[in-house]
């Protein structure tokens, strides 16, 4: 039980952990806080938060964890923020998608007293942002990463554990460098390609012909390009090495696939349709 | 009205089209050919068809249609093997993704004698394959593209464009040229990039880890991995220009993408991500 948990920034995945830990009776208060003060009443009438705070030194005041669920790009500037008004007891969490920056804009922050600091991810969410897409099963069955430094303490992992745990999730640690590899593997160059193939397809001469004659597997497969562009701005901004060497293993391997279908090579192509045909249905299988 | 009709190949788009027809009471019979024999038993007991043959000569005897629901790359030979057969009044469709090879197959097996036979392509499916997997729903809504040639005539195409109508879809005509670019956008490049992406995490030292902390947006976005090799081996070979065309262009974009995040251009990503989300939100707003 959190007898008070304060968010910062109240969206999709923050305004979801508030409902989910609600739902289950985990928490006693839940305080939002943000720069925008429409998005926090909105989350308020929703019924996602209790009550909401503009001051740091009021919603951070005898908390026990707060969750700061913003953009990574702003993760340094909000940590310089709440640094003055933080409890000693308070234990903090974040939910970025590279945890290498969070990290790192964290041991600048607070030094060595990180004890109380545990970097986390939800490998959760839709394409949508804001509160008003939030929903307390976005975790059920979903992983939750925690990547603990050296110095974490026992009692601040047991309690972001727990937390997740109450949600629905499965909850696995791992180094800060693996969760950055493996995202940048199937979540931020998946990204990557859906952007830049509606992008390219957008920036052609018959645009509006081209979309018309779309159909389900295009939507499917473009559906996380409605995703937020600051956030995915400042994932590649501060994942970018992961995501840049992801991506040249990958325009590889589509270099040699375009050069098979250029010289009819149908051993080739029917190999990597094969394999790819058969990971997908295994993955299928498994998740 | 369809007296018989007659599907070689009753697998995904053919076994649908037969219970899109059978539930309108569209058609009296319908005849099943094809190599295997357990598939074809399968579609009868499913009720998919009336009865199937394996002679051609029984299975297109007085029939008023044939649709060719074959891999686009067995066009040519199935013509070569129907064309005895054919009864001049006998109206010949396909259902192929590249439309420019299965003309040529046309005019290479039944030269000017194209008067009955029109191109289609219903853009539709999904990414499961064979009659099991079929639905009578599976056009509803969805575009049928004809691309008449000039000496189609006009009551085979409005039988055609009849029958697709019958089973709840749009149906358009459009150039057999233009019909192959589009697709190539829409479709084809897409199917390469799932395909290319799952192959490049599957070859990787740690893909279990990989798939393992995969995502939802990962699911989506690679679903269309799963289509049959074999289908999409054909296409490749048959609409190689405008998939190597389309490739190139989105190659060259990429590499764009993949320079702006080892520079940190901060400009040039928003740019991209806020365009691809606007025209994503829009086809989806739209379709």
């Amino acid at each position: 039980m959190i007898n008070r948990l304060t968010i910062i920034g109240v969206g999709l995945i923050g305004g979801s952990l508030a409902r989910a830990l609600k739902n289950a009776h985990a928490v006693g208060e839940v305080v939002g806080c943000g720069r925008n003060i429409e998005h926090l009443q909105n989350a308020l009438t929703l019924g996602v938060i209790d009550r909401y705070e503009t001051d740091l030194g009021a919603a951070l005041h005898d908390t026990d964890v707060v969750v700061l669920a913003v953009p990574v790009g702003v993760t340094l500037s909000v940590m310089q923020s709440i640094k003055p008004h933080l409890d000693p007891k308070t234990i903090i969490t974040d939910v970025g998608s590279s945890k290498g920056a969070v990290v790192q804009a964290a041991q600048q922050v607070f030094g060595d007293a990180l004890e109380n600091f545990v970097p986390g991810h939800p490998i959760a969410g839709t394409e949508k942002s804001g509160v008003e897409a939030s929903f307390a099963e976005l975790f059920h069955k979903r992983r939750v990463l925690l990547t603990p430094l050296a110095n974490t303490s026992t009692a601040a992992l047991q309690t972001i554990r727990q937390m997740w745990e109450t949600t629905g999730a499965f909850v696995e640690e791992t180094s800060v460098a693996h969760h950055d590899d493996v995202l940048a593997a199937t979540s931020h160059l998946p990204h990557m390609l859906a952007f830049a193939l509606v992008d390219a397809l957008a920036t052609m001469d018959d645009k509006v012909e081209i979309f018309r004659y779309a159909a389900g597997g295009f939507r499917d497969f473009t559906r996380i390009a409605s995703s937020d562009p600051q956030m995915w701005h400042d994932i590649c901004v501060t994942n970018d090495k992961a995501i840049v060497a992801m991506l040249d293993v990958f325009m590889a391997d589509l270099e040699r696939l375009r050069n098979a279908i250029k010289t009819g090579d149908s051993d080739y192509l029917l190999q990597v349709f094969t394999r790819a045909k058969k990971a997908r249905d295994q993955f299928s299988m498994d998740s």
